[in-house]
């Protein structure tokens, strides 16, 4: 059974010593000293290890079921999520307001990351009412947020987002949901939505459904669609429960992972709704939140694998098998243990130099929403708007391939469910699908956000890198960063700079490279990641820290990565440059 | 639910038109005219769309279960099972003196193919018995043969391989199975093996079990290692059935993929067994069947992903979802087909240009398999046993990265389980891990097959390549292939000459770039093939084929591979010159 424990020494180290939070002037970061996130850090450790990893396996093996119209939850996650509840770490980083702590999002991400890594299936419904919470605060009346926040960030009542329909997820314009308005200025709700995500369960005495409908008069396509907040029990003005909507599950999936979490089909009757928002402006609504939830998805992409890198390692010390081609190691024993051999750590060293860098660069990424929040800073905004898409398209990637990897390590014993590590890659793999596939991902990057503003942030982007390479020139430690960074940035702006030449005349030759891209920006971000904390592991370092080994092994990991995975970038700038010809060259009959 | 037809178009032109089987000289291929290999292939297309696909999702949803001692196979495997003997499936490639039909490997190969593709699990029950009627006629006395080829020829009685146990798999030097000498000759086999594909069912009326045991006198290690026949029931020397031998079952275990097939636990407690070839030689022995056991699962690899792939295209021509960047090319549909999209189109095209390769280089290595045997050629022995590993390694690896690219392309549904589409990432993850996890391939290449007979047939291979690229020097057609295949014929030969220069001095330099070396020599073969799959296809439309959208087609999708895929090696030379350095520069607790 795999077990975990939060990496908080990696997790300050990328807090403070990398992003420097409490000096860094956003509202609310000059809380995020070394001992108060150390203390936080620790509690959130403590459950995730203590409550919510034993129960990880327990709810991919029962699932989630439908009885008599209810969603039952596995064993053991109404006591969690009742300790999640009493611990406040569901409203950790709320409106205190609305009751919530105030913290700033980059601390939610953290402790976040230990909830995913720990239970992922687990952390599914405080995330999807967060999400709900964040389209209330935003778009909800005074009253709606009265009514609703209070209880919801508590997570009394939970939260959920409905757009898919059996016909249509990317291309929204499809749905055929209906909002039909009444006298009291509600509306009438009418549709099937599925892949609901704690669309029902029994964790909470009511369920907040934000769902994505059309109103009549808004026109054809996305234009036509309103965001609507649909009880599942109907609250009165005072707060307290009334009549039961008519909504109701029609099914709970049953999928390759995230059993734990109930994934349902949803089918509104006649529904009770009320507008939240501006009528016909749903879809403007609903992706306010994105950059937050993709950022989220990504999160989950690389904590997963987290949890899957942990257990790798501590069999690899374990199993004896094999002598190290250098000489035995374990003499004593019949065998060396599995680490010893170095396809074995080329595996752990593609997983670690991942994980390290994919967490810098998404607590990175939630310093820009916080500092786009906190600071109404709009160079953050769109920074945080251009590296959303690869967030999320390439730590999910890449957290899916950590997690086969760390699987490979167990032989045979990876494929037999009872060991744990399958869970990891069933898990993991939705992450790489849902809140928009990587493909839909790789598309907003290229088709939307490298033009954005006049392509202003990615110009923003790239003086970042080049000056980042250019802070170390004097400093030979830093060239094996420098070095490879640089080479990494100008391949990714020759991939800029086609589809600026091509892309125009001929839009598929920029989409069919639009994947690649998405991988090679990954790269140069992990790369400008893994260079800054070099420089700061070996300003450590030079300033006498006593911790050197995990100084050491920050470098000797960072180095790793931009030695052995930077390379891939120049073959993606290669299939770019390919354009669109081999791509496209078929007919649809001949596939 | 997936479907699946056989490409029997692509099969033909793969064992006429790319390897000219009939004309090709080896015992028995003269048979194999087209109108032969396509009625067989016809016949053998029909079992495994018509029996065979429609159990793939029975038995992944049911699985095996152990009832009072015995495993059950999922509903409708056994009427499956007696239709495949029936039709003389399961004999197919075997020797005649004992019932089989003596047709070459290579038509077993594509035969096999279909009954992966269509139905990975079930096929394991009549796998394993091929392995363990390889093994026996290799090995066997003439007794042996004559008691027990027949039966598990016609699968009467089917076969198992025990090698792993629950301390061990890659290094069975650890084994702790004992074989007791009797008197009469027989062994009494006392141990506990793993993973035991097919140890158990209810298909076959008895199940000859070839065990790894060590007896008495044989040293320590994997030398004091024998092989032996233990039947689950005793067979009399006339061929009846005996008394129950002491073997039984543990556990079924509950995998990942491949429900349908049963993996046992199985308990040896003084069962008799019979030694099968020379004591103290078992390795060896288990050994001779290597190639094409591997070999063979190289090819589930790829024709497990052949069947998602299917899929995957018929599900982007049917889902209507945005329209294309070019113009709606579905005007009067609410969307067009998925199937327009840039995005899609690659995905669809690296695994239709993997499948297609992969198709190539497996029959190409079987008709090195039956050259080898059938003429004692020991070139072909030599450059197959350097091929194999990079048949299992890197086939199996692009086999399930195609069936998550296949998966990806259905969204959402492609994480229903009902949808199927998870089934065949769940099924292909096992290819990478049994038969010698693929790291251990890896390490069999760069550690063993490069420098066997002093590195004489990685230099044929690398002479193959060189003449393949002279023959064409005059074609400007054939440029984009040789041209790709140069460069990474060279990087190949770089990555083997720094194995050469630095692998004598520091060892793990070369087993750190193992793995790459696996793929960047895969992306070559691959080449190779594309190369002269192109050369056939334009040789087909100069004589004036009427088929020109099938040789079109294969002429772009090799295009594709060349410009896409190729690319891929500079990154794997890249690596392997990083050297052991980064590799190995933690100490164990840094992980």
């Amino acid at each position: 059974m795999p077990s975990y424990t939060a990496n908080i020494r990696d997790m300050q180290f990328v807090l403070h010593e990398l992003l420097d939070v409490s000096a860094s002037g956003v509202p609310g970061y000059a809380d995020l000293e070394r001992e108060f996130t150390e203390a936080v850090l620790d509690a959130a450790g403590k459950v995730s290890s203590e409550v919510l990893a034993p129960l990880n396996a327990v709810g991919d093996h029962e699932g989630c079921r439908l009885e008599n119209g209810v969603v039952r939850t596995p064993k053991g996650f109404d006591a969690a999520f009742a300790a999640m509840k009493e611990g406040g770490w569901t409203a950790l980083d709320c409106n205190p307001d609305y009751g919530g702590q105030g913290m700033p999002y980059v601390l939610n991400c953290a402790v976040g990351e230990m909830f995913v890594s720990s239970n992922m299936a687990f952390n599914m419904y405080q995330g999807l009412t967060h999400g709900a919470v964040s389209a209330i605060e935003a778009h909800g009346t005074e009253e709606q947020k009265a009514l609703y926040l209070p209880k919801m960030i508590a997570c009394d009542w939970t939260g959920t987002m409905n757009l898919t329909e059996p016909h249509c997820g990317t291309d929204l314009g499809l749905l055929r949901t209906k909002a039909e308005p009444q006298e009291d200025g509600s509306y009438k709700i009418t549709g099937t939505k599925i892949f609901i995500s704690a669309g029902d369960h029994d964790l909470a005495e009511n369920i907040i459904h934000l769902v994505l409908a059309k109103a009549p008069g808004g026109g054809e396509g996305t234009k036509g669609i309103s965001l609507f907040i649909v009880p599942k029990v109907l609250v009165n003005a005072d707060g307290s429960l009334g009549a039961r909507n008519a909504v109701s599950v029609g099914k709970v999936e049953h999928k390759m992972g995230i059993h734990g979490s109930a994934t349902c089909v949803m089918n509104y009757d006649g529904a009770t709704g009320y507008l939240l928002g501006d009528l016909h402006k749903g879809m403007r609504a609903m992706f306010t939140m994105m950059n937050e939830a993709r950022l989220g998805v990504g999160l989950q992409g690389y904590a997963v694998a987290e949890a899957a890198y942990q257990n790798a390692v501590a069999y690899a010390k374990d199993r004896l098998q094999g002598r190290a081609v250098t000489g035995a190691e374990n003499p004593g024993g019949a065998a060396d243990p599995l680490i010893v051999h170095p396809d074995i750590r080329r595996a752990l060293m593609d997983q670690k130099s991942f994980l390290e860098g994919a967490r810098a660069f998404t607590y990175w990424g939630a310093t820009l929403i916080d500092r786009a929040h906190g600071l109404s800073d709009h160079e953050a905004e769109g920074l945080i708007s251009l590296m959303t898409p690869v967030i999320k398209g390439f730590l999910t990637d890449k957290g899916f391939e950590a997690c086969v990897l760390a699987q490979q390590i167990y032989g045979g014993h990876g494929y037999i469910e009872e060991q744990g590590m399958s869970q990891f890659t069933r898990d993991a793999r939705i992450t790489m699908i849902y809140e928009g596939a990587n493909g839909v991902q790789a598309l907003d990057l290229v088709g939307r956000k490298l033009a954005q503003d006049g392509g202003k942030h990615v110009m923003a982007f790239f003086e970042m890198v080049k000056a980042e390479c250019k802070a170390h020139e004097g400093d030979d430690r830093m060239k094996p960063f420098t070095g490879a960074l640089k080479v990494a940035s100008k391949q990714l702006q020759a991939a800029g700079m086609y589809f600026m030449q091509n892309g125009m005349k001929t839009p598929n030759a920029a989409l069919s490279g639009s994947y690649d891209f998405m991988h090679l920006m990954g790269h140069v971000c992990l790369g400008l990641m893994w260079t800054r904390m070099a420089k700061a592991a070996y300003a450590a370092l030079d300033g006498g820290a006593s911790d050197t080994g995990f100084y050491e092994a920050k470098i000797a990991t960072g180095r790793y990565y931009m030695a052995r995975q930077m390379p891939a970038c120049a073959m993606h700038l290669a299939r770019i440059e390919s354009g669109a010809e081999p791509v496209m060259a078929l007919a649809a009959d001949q596939f």
